[in-house]
């Protein structure tokens, strides 16, 4: 049984408006969506020439990568963690 | 001056080719667009009747909303560790 209150919340990103369903709130939902269109339009102004479709994936790639970036930091300091509790 | 060797990698994106110049080797680019074209496979199969613009684009928010998260949890640990220390 699926008790989970799922919630709709419309936002705008790169002029089209985008219904998210999910169990987040509105505000943290618009936050994602914020950095997402800034990141757009950020790499658009490097590179006028894309199509929306490759403007969207390489959004996709940059934040990816940002994504692996945080995760490496984030294991580094877990293992940091872990070394000062085993001394 | 620009010493900083910047590299072109090609890489197969939800079936388009794109070129990513930067830094990164091109083994941590191919991982990060193995990423982005798994998560698109993965969002298309929930929603079939998605554009290309639209599924980029919510591929995106994907990614965004899980690197708030990471983000939130490293500054826990980093929160976490400074308490540890200041005992």
């Amino acid at each position: 049984m699926d008790t989970i209150d799922k919630k709709k919340v419309n936002v705008e990103i790169y002029n089209k408006t985008y219904t998210i369903v999910g169990t987040e709130s509105a505000q943290h939902v618009r936050q994602v969506a914020d950095i997402v269109d800034d990141k757009m339009h950020e790499i658009k102004k490097l590179n006028q020439s894309l199509d929306p479709i490759r403007l969207a994936v390489l959004t996709a790639v940059n934040i990816t990568n940002d994504y692996i970036k945080l995760q490496e930091k984030y294991m580094e300091l877990e293992g940091f963690m872990k070394e000062k509790e085993d001394k």
